[in-house]
């Protein structure tokens, strides 16, 4: 039987990816952690703190896909108005969630605890929170909408968190096979090989090399780790008899 | 007389970015530069090498924006099927360009020249080249979509090459206050100047700092230069009123 495919978005909120001014980070480590639980990641986004926007989208992506997993605005500036938005999405008010008010009084003195704080002890009616060890203040989960903040270091160990409840397939494993052939002369045998083996995909990604010239990764993802083995033999065997020098990774 | 707003959207075309096996460094190079050129970047989307997804992605992104910028996907392996699918969402052929053919034969010798490698010089009928000082294979325009490479350094030189040739409006000015004092401290005033400027975008970016404990940085965002600095100063006077210690940028 085959298995069903559980997919996944990341929605990436922010002005400041969008200026330019942050490189973003997180997707790469979504996507890793992702891959390792058998969800595919088939899209991700980056928007800007527009209320309307963020509400429009969420819908669109929660409707398409298993999970959204959403980065940003969820501290207590006028920027951070990310669960304000996952709310009107939902229809429901964001309202002060006990436990997370619990929370940011255990770690905020109580002539700290400002308006502006609460905000952060706030999540759309009938969310659950994500646990964040690093700073406390939680990320929330609203069905299948994973909010959680963006700075990297809290980003990721809300994640962590999230990661082992989230059903999967069988982990996505890869195979690489470094080369140093030029793409142009392997091509139409790589293209064989991806042909052999449609239940795998393979890409090909050159790079310049420190020294100059450029080498070629050829990386083989797939959920069956014999197929992936045989297949990247194969990859392998191919730039041999071009004359190349393949290096399985 | 108000400026026209010209919008743009990133779409990053590969497999290898929702594997989270290539963390993207383009976008943030692509924002920076469109900023310059008071192009306001509106979106960024990751796709992955799915013909369907590439083609019904950018027919929807260019009717909704002015510029629409791809990386990724044009190079000669089976992975590399940008050109067909933007031919594909245009509803025109992927023909041979002589002019891409003319720059693959000053640089492939004809016996290399082989089918695959043919491919990296054929566009989308009606296409416009954009030209790789780097590795020479170039990109190409399709009305208001820029179809560019993925490898960083290319894409950067093709990038280069057209940022000159956007129309857009001031270009956006930032200047940054960095800070001393948490966000929940100084959210209410800072939300106050935000609401004194609306002309201009005042973002909260926390970090941690190397040595342990956060710091932020407040950055303000506009076309404006005698307002942005204005705000600036207020921002500035906001936080010292504050008993904080801010540092203009």
């Amino acid at each position: 039987m085959a298995d069903k495919t559980y997919t996944a978005c990341v929605l990436i909120i922010g002005n400041e990816i969008l200026s330019g001014r942050t490189q973003d980070v997180n997707l790469a480590y979504i996507a890793q952690g992702l891959a390792g639980v058998g969800v595919v990641l088939k899209e991700a986004r980056v928007i800007p703190d527009v209320c309307d926007t963020i509400a429009a989208t969420v819908n669109e992506l929660r409707a398409k896909y298993d999970y959204v997993f959403t980065t940003g605005g969820i501290g207590p500036t006028h920027d951070d108005i990310t669960p304000d938005c996952v709310a009107k999405a939902f229809g429901v008010k964001n309202v002060l969630h006990p436990e997370a008010h619990r929370i940011l009084q255990s770690v905020i003195k109580p002539e700290d605890l400002n308006e502006a704080r609460l905000r952060m002890a706030h999540t759309p009616e009938g969310a659950t929170l994500i646990p964040n060890p690093v700073s406390r203040v939680p990320g929330f989960k609203m069905e299948n909408v994973y909010v959680m903040a963006g700075i990297p270091a809290v980003m990721k160990a809300m994640f962590d968190s999230v990661k082992p409840t989230l059903r999967g397939g069988k982990p996505v494993l890869s195979r690489s096979v470094s080369c140093d052939l030029p793409e142009g002369a392997i091509a139409k045998g790589l293209g064989e090989v991806q042909a052999a083996y449609p239940a795998l995909d393979i890409g090909s990604y050159p790079a310049f090399r420190r020294g100059g010239g450029y080498f070629v990764s050829l990386v083989l993802r797939g959920r069956d780790a014999g197929l992936l083995e045989r297949a990247a033999q194969d990859v392998a065997a191919m730039v041999k008899g071009l004359g190349g020098n393949p290096t399985l990774e």
